[in-house]
């Protein structure tokens, strides 16, 4: 099955609303395995809704709008649509009540234009709107389904998961499951000239890269039918994948480094400190995403000045005369500190420089501390970006991958002596 | 002038990612003038991207595209537009020595597929790519310019500010000029009600207004023949809105919360620490995001627990008790605690609950302190969101609002005395 997404709305064509609508009935389609390959936005206007329709209508077997159901006169989707297909507006009886109700419930008078939204094309299937005064709908012609929603993400997604998602699954023979594989440490290109032959020959599942700042995600999408357990396809593409890159995988679907990183510290109830300085308080903040997190940070010192490495952390004078600011002494010197003075069980450092340029600072040049009571070692990075913010980004970045990965010797360790 | 936005890519038809490029496009042209009348998604995929092209070229000028430029197989916008316009792709040399040298650099290897990203339709304009690795193009042919950018908005907005704007700006007779007003402390239908005679009988310039997190912004746009004055029609407005609700009006344009108090803090060359809790990092973060600013922040301390908050700040162990970790109390004595140990001239501090709930924790209340030498204050707020990331934001802001007017009221004294 085949759909097409069009989004109506004026305000969408002048970039004053991103398109979040467009976004959900996709993800919600693709997860329900039916394709999309069209996502058209019009703005209120009854000619080219017309023609989006029309040519939705010669590729697509269902058609999901988004918008232009309200009370105001340019909401016209259903009037648009009704008329393309011939259809007369008929008053439902029950929506104009709910709307009566909704408003003498809210001590506002009803307007004579909030009438509207109780009219539908004839024989159509009324999607109740429990978060809104505008129902959709959904019309079956000639094979097609058109189904016309609301266009706030507040009355659409509601509307789609209990409506629509229920009508299209009672549709479909298959279930399309994907499975999203994290991967820190290797560049897109390089996952995929080391997946090539498996990208090249797998048909079900599939699998597909994305890059995203800093990091790559594989979606592996098996299709079965309904009833079938997706993971015996899943688990052995997922299994060759890990011998080829494993060593990259950080974490399954929605997860992030930080989230797996701080989820490592609560396994081995393990405390941290934070000495950072390119990072100015990114790093920290990143943990502190993670909710649960205070019991395992102690705190963060974001010593942006030499005082407050020397004053804070104990970094020497002379270390930062002798090697500057920015270098693998401090660093590990920071990393040292932040332990000692904290009482944590491991802390982690950043120094660097983030730009913008300056005479005699190599913007990009990076260092990573990491110190517990078995020694201290620091990692010399260089960021070849002109940009302050994305510098301090891929340090956050880096610093947590080095913690999660000294977490995971750590917890083999454990576990080898158990 | 019409133009049509086409964006390419699969994982936004499977809903992956939300079309933000279409959004900052759309946006663009229609601070330009330029209409803006359909928005297509299409695939990583040849044919129904060629279908989209010849669709556009029937109805639009201006082509635009994002997506599909990168090094992988799937990245074929360039390949399908100058198949269907028929040009032939050739090696750009500039292009492929930056590809040789930000390998180089990087010191690692350059696959053949990323050479890709070094042929272009022969005879465009290649379009400087300073974020990534694969430039944009524009190409003008019978009348119509198409114009193919990356991807990645951190490349797309760069590249559409720096090359497409000014090209597309030397097309017009008239110039569309905005002025950006940014307003805290007061929500969008606060200020629609304040300004509703002035939106409504605006039409050049006319305002717009834009509810972001946190914070509103009005926008001026004034259309006026090249060599034109905008000005004589914007300052007047601003004028205006000023009378009406110019003390919530912290800045201009791209400017943020951040970088007019960090601004403040370099010309009053005032020194600031920082100590924060519940945002964990943030607060520092978001002064360190502006660059120059490691002359007038010492250190910012994210104390996250209770021992740190003590052993850092200073905060007495009774306070704590008698008070609890968020209360005025706290907040006041973080604040002279991270003013008396860093030697800064302002301290602020924070401290609240983010969530997730649990008994005995009032998730939204928060506290922001501020000390100088003069003395030390502490404000409450309570924000009604269950929502750990927004409350942090929230946080944030407010504080540097209270750190900005502080120092607004410093420099105002200064110049009485002077």
């Amino acid at each position: 099955m085949i759909a097409e997404i069009i989004s109506v709305g004026t305000e969408l064509l002048l970039g004053q609303i991103v398109n979040t609508d467009a976004q959900f009935i996709s993800q919600q389609l693709s997860e329900l395995g039916i394709d999309v390959y069209n996502i058209t936005t019009v703005g209120d206007n009854d000619k080219r809704l017309k023609e989006a329709v029309a040519l939705a209508l010669t590729r697509a077997d269902i058609i999901i709008t988004s918008g232009g159901l309200g009370p105001t006169e340019d909401d016209l989707t259903k009037q648009t649509i009704s008329d393309y297909l011939g259809l007369e507006l008929v008053l439902d009886k029950k929506t104009n009540t709910d709307l009566i109700n909704f408003f003498a419930k809210r001590n506002s008078k009803m307007t004579q234009n909030n009438m509207r939204q109780a009219y539908f094309p004839k024989g159509c299937l009324i999607l109740d709107n429990g978060m809104g005064t505008a129902p959709g709908c959904l019309i079956e012609q000639n094979g097609k389904t058109i189904i016309i929603l609301p266009g706030p993400p507040s009355e659409l997604q509601p509307m789609f998961l209990n409506s629509v998602r229920p009508y299209l699954e009672s549709k479909s023979e298959n279930k399309i499951v994907s499975r999203v594989l994290r991967i820190f440490g290797m560049g897109e290109s390089a996952v995929e000239d080391a997946l090539m032959e498996l990208i090249d020959t797998q048909t079900n599942p599939s699998i597909a890269t994305y890059a995203n700042f800093g990091e790559v995600t594989l979606r592996l999408t098996a299709k079965v039918k309904k009833g079938e357990n997706e993971n015996l396809l899943l688990d052995p593409l997922e299994d060759k994948i890990r011998k080829i890159i494993g060593k990259f995988i950080y974490g399954y679907d929605d997860t992030s480094l930080a989230k797996v990183t701080a989820d490592l510290l609560k396994e081995l109830n393990v405390k941290v400190a934070i000495g950072e300085s390119v990072t100015g308080g990114l790093l920290t903040s990143s943990l502190v995403d993670i909710s649960g997190i205070s019991s395992q940070l102690i705190e963060g010192i974001v010593c942006y000045s030499n005082e407050s490495k020397i004053n804070r952390l104990g970094v020497l004078e002379c270390t930062i005369k002798q090697y500057g600011a920015v270098s693998c002494e401090t660093a590990l010197e920071m990393a040292e500190g932040a332990l000692k003075s904290s009482g944590a069980d491991i802390a982690l450092s950043t120094t660097g420089y983030a730009g913008p340029q300056t005479d005699d600072e190599e913007v990009g040049l990076v260092y990573i501390g990491l110190a517990d009571k078995c020694g201290s070692y620091a990692k010399k990075f260089y960021f070849p970006w002109n940009n302050r913010a994305n510098i301090r980004k891929i340090t956050v970045y880096n610093a947590l991958n080095i913690l999660r990965l000294h977490l995971l010797e750590r917890k083999k360790a454990i576990e080898l002596y158990k």
